[in-house]
């Protein structure tokens, strides 16, 4: 096990009516809140509404129409209203997008340079507005940790950065808040809460296994739940199951004291900064292909073990048709949930593919990764999703 | 699920030469540190020397001497010394009977009252001083939470406390430091944290699955290392599962969203109270045989996914005889751990069976438990330890 520094900071408020704590949090920051939010499905579920009574006696200043991948431009806009507005607290109610995207704005507020400074080079984060947040999505696991990706439509660049100045303060996870997502949401959600585990789980460090253990634990709770959610949207177990995944899949417990870079996320930011497609349906179309690519003498144990802890297949002697069977589970999975698995199916060909391989590999440090990619490597792990 | 609020604020530095932060860590607090700890394993082992070569800018006042099962007389003078030498931060360096100490004293430090008070009532715990730890055993999880226990030997009392003051600021755990524990500190801390999970697993709410998987996680890990730490103590692998185990099983990640109280702790309690016993041990004695009885039709089903999914039996038709298997094997486990299993061993007799167990139902609401048990019960599973 390598060495860590393990923080997880962020209040978490878990459960039904958890919004009744609302003004109570906000309070400690100021009455002054910028409430952020997205495409307006919150005003149709009812969220909306409930922020609104709950925050009576606060001045909400409106930010909406925060989209999938935010870009770099919503975040320079969002930092001009908080300081023109004197904002307290950001209150960011939405998915993964809403929330990387009021972290960035928290943090902008209180730089005088450019926003996408601080996207290219997060040691530029001082300073960050209080986030608090209301989780409508099991997804990014961006409401327990520091992270946030912001993407710029003019580079064609989906970036990462980070700042412990950056964990929300608080987040409300309500799963009933959850019940009226689109299927495919549900599904490419479960997908992103699989792939972090997942890329950690793949890494370059043997013996840390209590992670490893946390990190089975959490897939299998995905794989038990997301099908449940699809087909009974408002089941209060699948739902809660999910939600608290989403927020424990990339907090640090899987990752924490296990060295290397991701592989598939750096590919699919790449997808996504191009073609501007659901994160999660990217990688979950990208994760099997992956699989398949890097299995070998090398790696054929680890899949071994995969096939077994995590899909539940009985050992055998060949290690690779275990492997298989738990890649290909993996792949069924997916398919299963409703995700349409070929970039095809989402109009993408192999026009920009070289592009984005050598894009990949420009913007992350693949030759760190579990089994080391280059671009070649990354080109040819795209082709086999086409 | 039940509802839930998850805190998680403490920084853990964990893994080889962590103390390193120390200097940086304590300096936001102050300079005067009162470094707390036990019998003097410290020096013997080389991490008290480590202490005050890197912490050469501090003022160190020093408290030695806590005691197993910490008494609420030591919390007294360790408070009246903070508060004659302007102590800014307290350094905990050892186990949970140290930081469990440290925490209550960091406390009673700003309390005009008798300590005592902070023990009965913890509603009356307000300001504390920072804690700051360095864990010497893995056991209690105190490092990453915000409860301690307290003994009163005058009332024989050994009861819990707990305030979100109480969370050590920062816990540096470097498995090295566990390398020189006797065997016994080794298996009966283990047994420790084997019983925070078990408490949780078997509680009364069904469906929080993914706290489950985490906590059969964290008990494969237990089985799996111990054995592996008490044949070779300088283990590294091991040692560090052990350490992160020990951390995570009771910061709240498998309790949390479950309802109910702790069935064998209470007991344990009265044990130690009554007998100064080494807790770890009185858990391991007390665990199976509360298996065993409270084993029914109602229970069956949980005790065989025990069975399954962390002693990993094979399931059979027979419920009964795959939750006897999983209740054999973990009092095997934990002889072969080299646990004394028999009260008996300990010198303790049947003669004050019952004042303890009119005590342990005095002191907790075992109603409560996953099965309720009242004083007759506690009776026949303390005879049952004889």
């Amino acid at each position: 096990m390598e060495n860590f520094i393990f923080r997880a900071p962020t209040h978490m408020y878990f459960g039904k009516g958890q919004i009744k704590h609302l003004p109570e949090i906000l309070k400690e920051y100021g009455k002054n809140v910028l409430l952020a939010y997205g495409g307006g499905s919150i005003k149709k579920n009812g969220i909306y509404d409930k922020v609104l009574e709950v925050l009576s006696d606060f001045n909400i200043i409106e930010f909406s129409g925060i989209e999938p991948n935010p870009r770099i431009g919503t975040v320079r806009r969002g930092a001009e209203i908080c300081r023109q507005n004197k904002i307290d607290v950001i209150l960011a109610v939405g998915g993964g997008s809403t929330i990387d995207c009021s972290k960035v704005i928290g943090a902008a507020t209180f730089y005088e340079g450019d926003a996408w400074d601080l996207v290219k080079d997060s040691s530029k984060i001082g300073k960050v507005l209080p986030i608090v947040t209301i989780l409508t999505i099991s997804a990014t696991g961006s409401e327990m940790n520091k992270g946030a990706v912001i993407s710029n439509p003019e580079t064609n660049e989906k970036l990462g950065t980070s700042s412990v100045n950056m964990y929300p303060k608080a987040s409300i996870l309500d799963p009933e808040y959850t019940y009226t997502l689109p299927a495919i949401q549900t599904s490419a959600g479960t997908a992103d809460i699989m792939s972090h585990v997942i890329e950690n789980y793949f890494k370059k460090t043997e013996g840390a296994f209590l992670q490893d253990k946390i990190s089975e634990g959490i897939l299998k709770t995905c794989i038990k739940y997301c099908p449940i959610a699809l087909k009974e949207p408002k089941n209060y177990e699948a739902r809660s199951n999910l939600m608290w995944a989403s927020s424990l899949a990339l907090n640090g417990l899987c990752g924490s004291g296990k060295e290397g870079s991701w592989s598939c996320h750096p590919i699919e930011h790449e997808l996504s900064a191009f073609y501007d497609i659901t994160h999660g349906v990217g990688l979950a179309i990208i994760t099997p292909r992956w699989m398949r690519y890097i299995l070998s003498d090398k790696t054929v144990d680890k899949f071994a073990c995969y096939a077994i802890n995590v899909w539940e297949f009985e050992n055998e002697e060949d290690k690779f048709a275990l492997a298989k069977k738990g890649i290909d589970a993996t792949e069924k999975f997916f398919k299963d949930c409703g995700i349409p698995m070929n970039l095809g199916k989402l109009g993408i060909d192999d026009l920009l593919l070289e592009k984005m391989s050598n894009a990949a590999v420009a913007h992350r440090n693949l030759k760190n990764a579990y089994v080391p990619l280059d671009a070649k490597d990354v080109y040819n792990i795209l082709k086999m999703c086409l």
